[in-house]
């Protein structure tokens, strides 16, 4: 071992004794005939000294310390005449008796501090050297008490962790699948796994009864901001049990991960919300709870009053932004333009004013009396000080989308999204189906597994639109961290959804055959749930994107900068492989 | 919930409760008016009882069940009138006063039970109902545990649990790539990791300090019996340690799986053996040491006498079998076939036996003199009864290999390798190259980023291929579980490595760039090692196979047949893709 004990373990009560530490140059100051030299780990910071009266050769040589190079060092440990209580290792420093350079380092390309100086692409190309800060290192650490706190849990209530095959079959229900061509099976290949949803259901009609697993995924998508083409899971199913029985044992499990993660202790059951109350009152199927600011339903209020806009509107919605009816001119422009933008839609806002004398100005005030405005006001329960914000548009479900935008936003620049805030809920009763515009047919909203309600079920046949699924999504600060469903378990049924989805009996057959198969032999009730595990890491860790709870992320081009993957093969590969580039010339580049 | 226990938990203090159970239907039997159902599930039978007086309607239904029908059933526990002791519910059964089919099932392709009528290639196509069987849950649920107990032991140790991705670069170096065509970036290909290797490396020169990962890897090779395309690893990083530091650390991991999951307490220190010593005694890397059998050099002894076998031979080596004197002729005449096998290769064998009064009487008799045999007694330290074995040939190391081959089997038909009994031992000091004849060059024997031996560091110019890595193999029972190195941690070292490999600089660095650029900012010294889990997992369970331990394995041609994977894809994908299938002729079929 290089060393006795890391740099972050040495206390007072070590004063007198010889140690040995190991590793990274983070400061070197020189000061008069002494040097100062912070050493860092993993564990902490640790302050050496060197005098140039005890050993002059041995402080000339820490004086050509580099920053993080990697030192050996033996000394004492002393008490500090000048103590810093901001760290841990703040009460003593070691004098050194002996230094050796296990590794030089070059400059590197950017500070290796918690502000750093490096640009969000030198720090992919360099991931190794980013890792080395605080910010970036303790929330792989979080990561890694998340996991083992979830196993331990799901250990407790009989969950066996079942690894399910990384080289599976290709569906093309559902996103874009990565696929691996098989050299020893020419012409064919492997899918890379979107979900292990149709294995985990075979291991639930295997009777294991209890799984989970934490488990890569891969979804070939053009990137947002906040994907990854391969993302981590936390996967479980259930047999023999209802909704409620999946709900309350991973209701259980995230408020032990709150306990134990974060310290926070949530007694009260996590509201539930149907998904129809989810759209109309905050225009999302996962609304952000941390602050209020419900939609306001405004035809009754503002039809038929002259105003163009609205009277041809399919719907008229607002908003009450408490206090802010100080907004200027300018920042309510800038709120117009928010929601004008292409990603959002709206053609235009409209606002409205609470005076301190409780009269209401607005920006139609040319269409409203007072009178009507007054209305406006009863209706948004607005009081003076308060701002209204109202959309309108021609699509209802577009509309109420538009005004989700402009709640968060509003909800942000009034500071109502705090990161250490938690707002849980279930979002349930999910719709079945979506019809999709795309495809010219309907598509199961979850996927094609999922259990219609009971009582739903007889309008398969005669409004399959309407149907209601036994599906449920965790809802945290906006933040959809989890989703399930109860499954169909009967082989009729699982037929019949196939049928409506507009597949032939023969292609079902063709992709689905294996589980539809499966459940002729006695397959049992059964249903789960799959947590994402980097939006519930960067939610407890605060961060904005999932990107830095991740070692090694991609970019939005799916590219490892510091791997540069992927990259071209060798022919020779290709030849193994049956397989020929052909790159359409629009690709080219 | 279904059920208000499991078949697995009711005792005799039960008896009197209403209960809810819910399972299979193990088996049906019909006596007289009574009908008793068995009832599973993952955890246990429970025995249910209709009574044709108590509800004739209820007892025709139960009369009804088919074989794994899933039910589910109210009743009271009762005390049973003949208990039986081998069940842990076999004191009590259930009156069942309700009945309700949850789902039917068609007759199962075979057997539930431990010893089952199936067939492989049958049991691996419903390979969902083979998972139903005892005989393979329990190695499921074995496999759980283990990772449980490895997790919570190297979380206890200051590791942390880091993933790495699985879309990485492809390196020719080492076995075959299965590669990832990306959509995004047309004619470039991403490759699933043989292993984390260089990203755990990547992970020391960021500071993590102790790392690791449970994690699937991937090999395109042809598939040997005990191979699979995907395979899991226990993989582990540490810095600023040496060869002791992680053999110790591991070790003692070794030692706490050992008593957790089989109850046995290990309490020496693993043996330690080199490789030159391993090769020259067992012929093998990994010596099975549940039983002695050591190889005795007989050049000395046996050369010289007019055998021209023996006379040209480069080595002659035989091993004692203790009391194999009774073996038949044809029984040797058997072993004889064995070792000349192609798949071992030897010319042939010959023996001699120590009758009862001491004398050797041998296969050639005729070439020597009963003083020369007692000669060779006593250097195989051979008693009355024993049998000695001899194999020789022109080449040392394939002689020494085809006698290793002949000492497990020996081994084998003495019953010496008993699954309950664990010979574990640490193989190190092995040689860092070895001859490729395919290749005409050195290749690394364990891979190129092993750290050569401090003091063999000169002889990389002079002689590489006798320089000795700083590398470590665990060996339990003859199986290779696990292995490592102390890593190189210097650019310079790792360029001359490339270079001994035959990598021009420029090869060097488009393949393993990032890696030599990282240690060019501060690389720690580390090493690691990896188990394969599971090789472990079929250790502990006694399988032959690692197949039985993993939830859904390939055949031997690398398809999945349960899901019929590898498939083709559609010429959409294809398209997406910008491949092009180009089978050639000598693969068709």
């Amino acid at each position: 071992m290089y060393r006795s004990e890391t740099c972050g373990e040495l206390r007072i009560a070590d004063v007198g004794r010889e140690v040995k530490l190991a590793g990274w140059v983070q400061r070197v100051r020189k000061m008069g005939g002494m040097t100062f030299v912070d050493l860092r780990d993993r564990y902490g910071l640790t302050q050496l000294v060197f005098n140039v009266e005890n050993d002059a050769a041995l402080t000339e040589a820490a004086n050509h310390l580099g920053r993080e190079w990697v030192v050996q060092v033996t000394g004492k440990v002393a008490e500090r005449t000048s103590k810093n209580p901001n760290m841990p290792t703040g009460d003593i420093e070691i004098i050194v008796d002996s230094l050796r350079v296990l590794n030089a380092s070059e400059v590197p390309p950017f500070t290796i501090e918690d502000d750093t100086d490096g640009g969000d692409d030198l720090r992919m190309r360099f991931r190794y050297l980013d890792l080395r800060r605080n910010a970036v290192r303790k929330n792989l650490e979080l990561r890694h008490r998340m996991t083992m706190e979830v196993r331990r849990y799901l250990d407790s209530k009989g969950f066996l962790e079942i690894e399910t095959p990384m080289l599976v079959g290709s569906t093309p229900e559902g996103a874009r699948d990565f696929v691996v061509p098989s050299r020893m099976n020419p012409g064919q290949f492997y899918a890379l796994p979107q979900s292990p949803q149709t294995l985990k259901q075979l291991l639930m009609v295997s009777g294991m009864d209890r799984y989970f697993q934490i488990v890569k995924c891969f979804r070939d998508e053009d990137l947002r901001a906040d994907r990854q083409p391969e993302f981590t899971q936390i996967d479980c199913e259930m047999s023999f049990v209802e909704q409620e029985d999946v709900i309350s044992t991973f209701e259980g499990m995230a408020k032990h991960l709150f306990k134990e993660l974060r310290g926070v202790e949530l007694t009260e059951p996590f509201l539930r919300m149907s998904w129809a109350y989810a759209m109309k009152y905050y225009g999302s199927d996962k609304p952000d709870l941390r602050f209020d600011m419900r939609f306001v339903e405004l035809m009754d209020v503002l039809k038929g009053h002259g105003f163009s806009v609205f009277d041809n509107a399919q719907y008229i919605g607002g908003i009450c932004a408490k206090g802010a009816a100080g907004y200027t001119r300018k920042q309510l422009d800038a709120l117009t333009e928010y929601v004008k933008r292409p990603q959002i839609g709206a053609k235009g806002m409209v606002y409205a004013r609470v005076e301190a004398d409780g009269t209401v100005k607005s920006s139609v005030d040319k269409f409203y009396s007072q009178e009507t405005l007054q209305e406006l006001r009863k209706a948004m329960n607005a009081e003076p000080g308060d701002l209204i914000l109202i959309l309108s548009g021609d699509d209802t479900m577009k509309t109420r989308k538009q005004l989700c935008e402009l709640r968060l936003e509003m909800g942000r620049q009034l500071g109502l999204r705090d990161k250490n805030k938690f707002a849980c809920l279930w979002v349930v009763d999910f719709p079945m189906f979506e019809w999709s515009e795309e495809e010219g047919r309907l598509m199961a909203m979850h996927h094609p597994f999922t259990h219609p309600k009971d009582e739903d079920i007889p309008l398969l046949d005669t409004d399959p639109a309407a149907v209601r699924a036994d599906a449920y999504d965790m809802v945290v600060n906006g933040v959809e961290v989890g989703g399930g469903s109860i499954r169909i378990h009967d082989s009729a049924l699982q037929a019949k959804m196939f049928e409506i989805l507009g597949f032939t009996p023969e292609k079902a057959q063709e992709q689905f055959g294996f589980l539809m198969n499966a459940f002729k032999y006695g397959a049992p009730p059964h249903g789960g749930l799959a947590y994402g595990l980097d939006r519930w890491v960067s939610l407890f860790a605060g961060l904005d994107s999932i990107r830095d709870c991740i070692a090694f992320p991609k970019n939005n081009s799916g590219r490892d900068v510091m791997l540069d993957a992927p990259a071209a093969l060798d022919d020779k590969q290709l030849d193994e492989l049956n397989l020929k580039i052909d790159i359409r010339e629009s690709e080219k580049h």
